[in-house]
């Protein structure tokens, strides 16, 4: 099942809200109804939210083929979520394309091509990192994993469960352990459901059991993936990687960040400079909008964390395995 | 609110599965509805569980007082759950205490106050303890704590929870950091409620954000309470926990594990020596009985982890503040 479905005037995003329990379209024919989809988690993971806001880019050009309405849609892209550097990607990836666009002729087909480019890209950059992730990971058959980072979260395949799915395929994958992924239960709600179509074997465990799985010698490695590395390796993924980081550090397990190139944030050295998106309290006080406290309780709910490259035992892009010392500058 | 209220021939628990949404009481006349609670977590924490347990043994007797039926009653309460020790020393507590009684006499009021005093002992264990880790955190301002360790979980006013009371009465607190502690949310349900009712300033993290919270310098120090300690200073407390000691480990901040000495297990040599229950895979599945995901999903739920010793920054009980390295065998 795809998330995303690009047809030609309208983009359908499979409303990743409502997964596994029904499988819902919501049609966006306008790029700040795609922006609202962003930011609703309608779509998320960084990937895929790079290739929404592409489309969303076409929908703006095909509904008024000006250069202000393409500026102005920039903008409101850019601003749906402030992490994931994917979405600056996709903005800039279209900007320069279009730079020097004679605006008397409509773009449309032009931009069009671009996003459809750009979407069979991501998802030939999942497939190259797929091997180049099973290939770095000899003798590796139990896998940890947070979040959701499929082909819901990118244009298909997946970056960290592109690998997972790459072992599995390769027959040398027992199990993949996944992090419910609180708030938003990611990992609940579409990891296993993923991994459910694709008969993976996939166990659900809460957040906080990550370490003792370590302890029992119950896991192999960590791979999770990406919403911004910085050029130090500082990577900024779902809250919770960076405690995995740690865990794993600690027990001596290889802990793997994968990634497309798109989500290498060069110009940021480190980590410092990732904005944390706050997302809304009510993330955490409801479940499925069933209440679990009180609404009005106190509440903190950073959408992701910092785990610092000195962590990460490698980084695998389509491009390649890299290992520290990270430099990903320009 | 206390969470175990005893009436002569009935014990009153609190049902904790209902909070903070609804304040029942459930009533046991039966060593076996006690132990049925305990194993249903109507109420939960290692002290509790241990007074719990007494005042069963009490009911049993009173029920029948023969041998025979108080053997069977702690039978019957050993069984309900593994991990928290406090249940055995409880048991062996009141096993000693009528060890040489001519059961030709009715025993009950003997054992009632036993229970009684057990019940107490434990309250007064909280105050001690609490001021032995107050006193022993100078310039502790912002806690960040897992699962619930305050009058729910206790007799009354907390190991950990109890130590952040304590600093809140000195007017040494800032703020508590709650984690939400899945899957049974103890710290969404019952911290946060702990917290509220005596005005402590506390904000509901998920178990995913401390790692967060402490590269953010937002956390001064982590207290935790237990469920057993083996002789090495291992500490078994509610799953989570560990990967929490890790984070504070990585960050230099110190990492405190409070406890009554009713759950030191100076005959276990270490952790390895601890059995870490098993939970339903429904208290994952299902939030308030709503489903997160397909019941059929796989699971694994550990209640426990295994926090080892060298993580520990000091372990404080009734009796003071313990360093590593830890000997508390026999």
């Amino acid at each position: 099942m795809d998330a995303i479905v690009w047809k030609s005037h309208q983009l359908d995003l499979l409303d990743q809200r409502q997964l596994p329990f029904s499988t819902t379209y919501l049609t966006c024919t306008t790029a700040d109804s795609v922006a609202q989809a962003i930011r609703d988690m309608v779509v998320r993971g960084a990937p895929a939210i790079g290739v929404s806001a592409m489309y969303g880019l076409v929908l703006a050009i095909q509904n008024d083929p000006s250069r202000s309405s393409f500026e102005r849609a920039c903008q409101v892209l850019a601003a749906a979520r402030p992490t994931a550097v994917n979405l600056f990607d996709a903005i800039q990836h279209m900007t320069s394309a279009l730079q020097d666009w004679d605006w008397s002729q409509n773009p449309s087909e032009r931009a069009e091509a671009i996003a459809r480019a750009y979407h069979q890209d991501d998802l030939h950059k999942n497939y190259a990192l797929a091997k180049w992730g099973a290939g770095f990971l000899p003798g590796i058959r139990r896998v940890l994993t947070h979040c959701n980072t499929g082909s819901l979260a990118t244009s298909g395949f997946g970056t960290a469960l592109g690998i997972v799915r790459q072992l599995h395929r390769e027959k040398r994958l027992d199990q993949v352990f996944a992090d419910e992924t609180r708030p938003y239960l990611q990992g609940a709600r579409l990891t296993q459901w993923e991994c459910q179509q694709e008969k993976i074997p996939c166990t659900l465990v809460t957040d906080g059991m990550g370490g003792y799985l370590m302890s029992e010698g119950m896991v192999d490695c960590v791979i999770v993936g990406a919403d911004r590395i910085a050029a130090n390796g500082d990577t900024a993924n779902k809250v919770g990687t960076f405690m995995l980081a740690m865990a794993a550090n600690y027990h001596g397990i290889p802990f793997i960040v994968a990634a497309p190139s798109t989500t290498l944030d060069r110009a940021t050295p480190s980590g410092a400079g990732i904005p944390i998106e706050q997302r809304p309290s009510s993330e955490i006080t409801s479940v499925f909008g069933h209440p679990i406290v009180p609404a009005d309780s106190a509440v903190f709910n950073p959408a992701f964390d910092i785990t610092p490259g000195e962590l990460v035992t490698a980084i695998v892009t389509e491009d390649g395995v890299f290992q520290p010392p990270y430099a990903f500058g320009k």
